[in-house]
């Protein structure tokens, strides 16, 4: 598969190939010798992309231009077949170093969505690590099957199907991403997964939601906790008129981020919580 | 080492750690058996640290509350001895979404700076990747050597000194991240650095070398390219008085991305080329 | 006053100046023959200053430098002595046209807080317009009235004290301008005070704020409600190395803007009442 | 006219009136007894809503609902007939502001456009004050007269027909707003209609623009010289779910604003000039 595949110059049988038109239209294919891929401007076979170099220009039987190029994460997130909220990129980046998300990572995370951060972990934590996905709606999680599989990644992810209220089968995860309309309903459950120390990300769209958070996270013991907001600027890459383009995402959610602290009720610890802004005194029952 | 280790619950001999005190103090250290960590609140056995749980509060010899806690990739990144301009995690993380870096990746940087990118790189390609960083100045090689030994990481990437008007060894890499004032003088080596259709990306602080840059691209037979910038923005995380900080980092460099693309002279390509930003025609005689 | 004075090209007995020295430090001084302005940097006699071009420098008996200038009203209102948070000239400017606060209206505002949104609104509507001024807080309302009474400008404003919750005695004014922590106590109040179609407008720090304000908004007859922030970005003025600056202002505060609509049951309209966001069906027992 | 007349609860006779219907469609009228306004939803009679009240509901005489409002001057400003890029209110406020513009003041620009900064400063400067707009292009000084007169601040507004090459009539201007594609050409000429420490501000689309003005500022004796750009964010007005809108206007131009310093080759003030960023020395041959 491109996206774990070790560098290559030729595109290959089973690669992920990224066909890049005009007026921008782009497709993106698994390269399968004897099959064809067909647009409004003509037929490609496949076998006349494989063995092409990548970033070389295709034909079609119309004489349609394409280039033919491996697709990136970035090209193939935001491509996927989706119905709810898009993950963009520049927050998945953002997310996977904040969690530490990298080769030999465990990963729990909730909703899986169209499983957009299902496949962006996956990418990241190789083959010696493994995501653990959960999502209620099984029609939600038939379609990231099918966007997982898509990209190769089947193998790194474990997907479940639970209401999330009755908690999750693993413990001792590195990190976990939450992207549910009610976070603050499973940040107990959440704890119960992560190891001591581990990290906790998620995403929500309203000012409400990090209001309604903020306080469930302080009471089920995490700290260090951090809200932000991503903002991408494109500029037209005009060298003799450079400025930002005319229109920009406003807004794609708040980015909230949280550690697992242990308990303890240390007198000499208490100004420390306080100023972590931790529940005072936390929990000491807990696990 | 704490970022490449698999999941642990507890601190263990040579685990980074990172001690954060009150007012927001923190500190990272390698955690060794025999030794002490000593701060002007107090004195801290490493002896003491080793196989407490991470989260857990610890304290000086005078008392002086600790959290003991894992550094994040963000934390560590943020905490390096740098004599350059920081490379932000905002930052990192969207250029290692965008240029696909992952495990098994091939990647090729320059210059190595303080080593914050290559300390980036060498995680998210895992044991099975391999990054390769050239630097003009010694003494910046040297920083950056003893950084990627602290992370644990040297295994991972190979520090090159190098004018890199003269090139580079690798071929064929997937990606290639540059980070130098004058990017437009190297873009026709990196050309012959990376594979078919690899991914180009770089940072530079002013708009004066973006307008530069963007005709060197072009001339050498990249195209898709993209310029951006990405603002964050963080929230006083208080429930009842939500509300973004009072003060943010402005700017810290325009990121510009582009991909090889290979030469054609085929007329049905002509305005595709155009399209996509590509010089007109391509140098045919590149390799 | 330099504020409302016609064109004067040189600094004239009782005109505002500007004094800008080295490192960026600046002082504003009523300019009055006789008297003395010192700083650490050595004494100016104001009779040197007076009759001396706007723009030229001038020098202390110690002969350190200074430019002479005719302070803006954004310079003016960034220097008022102050004890609560400042309204930046960025959100002024954009009030001012958004309420339409031009030369003849009739403004009323509360709270006068330090003065500064009654100087830019006495300052924008001229002799034939009028601002008055609502404030519980007597110190304040006394540092307001010093603030505007030293840029010539108190004959537009009348300042009342008074706790709001008991009404105005204002009606039909142009526009209403709020800036208090708990607005949504006084919308009611407010829409007796503004002509039918007149303008509120409001700032707020925080997002529950805005929550709070908006749904007493709908409920007393306001429609047309626009939520918003302004970003101001600064960069290095360096024609060859051109930059936003390192660190800019996060966040000052969200404005709300509405218009008082007049209630109407007629069946035709339900459907555009709900579209504008009016509450269904406006209380109709208001004047 | 709406924009200049003060306060009137109901719509009369002459006064400029917007109608604002279902979609968000929204039509300015200037009411005249014994017309009618047209629309696909059905006809309005002015004579039905002259003596109305601001701010109540109309009916067209198919039923259709129309909220009766006046004007206010940014609605106005978005709504012009235009054949150029838009000035934006959120623009124009701050522009108004930082350059004093305001009761009594006198005020140069080039080039008029569609007339927005020109009916802007005549709004703010009253019927004391005087706008003087130059522009080469008869065509769009004609739309801008049009749309002045539309607005009824024709009085205050001289606009003439002129490459200001050869510069302006006035001298000793309160402040210059410059809005042309090469503002780097005209500052020589600019300074000689600016008063001694007058106000200059200028719009620009490019970076390439502004690293092209700030020598010639510089050189023509201007200091002071601030550059930013505005970034306006709306959110969407619901209360239980507050958030920002999806898109937004990215970037409309770079502001640069500067002021006239008056040469000087007092060697004391060597190190001032360099600091404020002033050209050095400055040509004192100047006027």
């Amino acid at each position: 598969m491109a996206l774990t595949s070790t560098a290559t110059s030729v595109a290959s049988e089973g690669d992920l190939a990224e066909l890049v038109g005009l007026r921008h239209k782009h497709f993106i294919v698994t390269l399968k010798a004897g099959t064809k891929f067909e647009t409004h401007r003509g037929i490609l076979l496949h076998d006349d992309l494989i063995g092409r170099p990548w970033g070389t220009q295709v034909y079609s039987h119309l004489g349609a231009p394409f280039f033919l190029l491996q697709p990136s994460l970035a090209d193939l997130l935001l491509d996927l077949p989706r119905s709810t909220q898009i993950l963009y990129p520049k927050d998945i980046g953002f997310i996977l170093i904040h969690l530490g998300i990298g080769p030999g990572k465990k990963i729990v995370e909730a909703g899986t969505g169209s499983g957009s951060m299902a496949i962006a972990a996956a990418f990241a934590v190789g083959t010696s690590g493994h995501v653990y996905s959960y999502e209620i709606r099984e029609d939600m999680q038939n379609l990231a099957r099918k966007n997982i599989e898509r990209v190769g990644l089947s193998t790194r992810v474990d997907l479940k199907l639970r209401d999330i209220k009755q908690g999750f089968d693993e413990t001792n995860a590195d990190a976990f991403f939450l992207d549910v309309p009610n976070p603050w309903d499973y940040v107990a459950q959440i704890r119960l997964a992560l190891k001591p120390g581990g990290f906790l990300g998620t995403i929500v769209p309203t000012s409400n939601q990090v209001e309604d958070l903020l306080p469930a996270l302080r009471q089920c013991g995490f700290a260090f906790i951090e809200v932000c907001e991503i903002l991408l600027r494109y500029y037209k890459p005009e060298p003799a008129r450079l400025r930002p383009v005319d229109r920009m995402v406003a807004h794609t959610g708040f980015l909230i981020f949280g550690r697992r602290i242990e308990p303890s009720r240390d007198e000499r610890g208490i100004e420390l919580i306080r100023e972590i802004g931790a529940s005072e005194p936390i929990p000491s029952q807990e696990q």
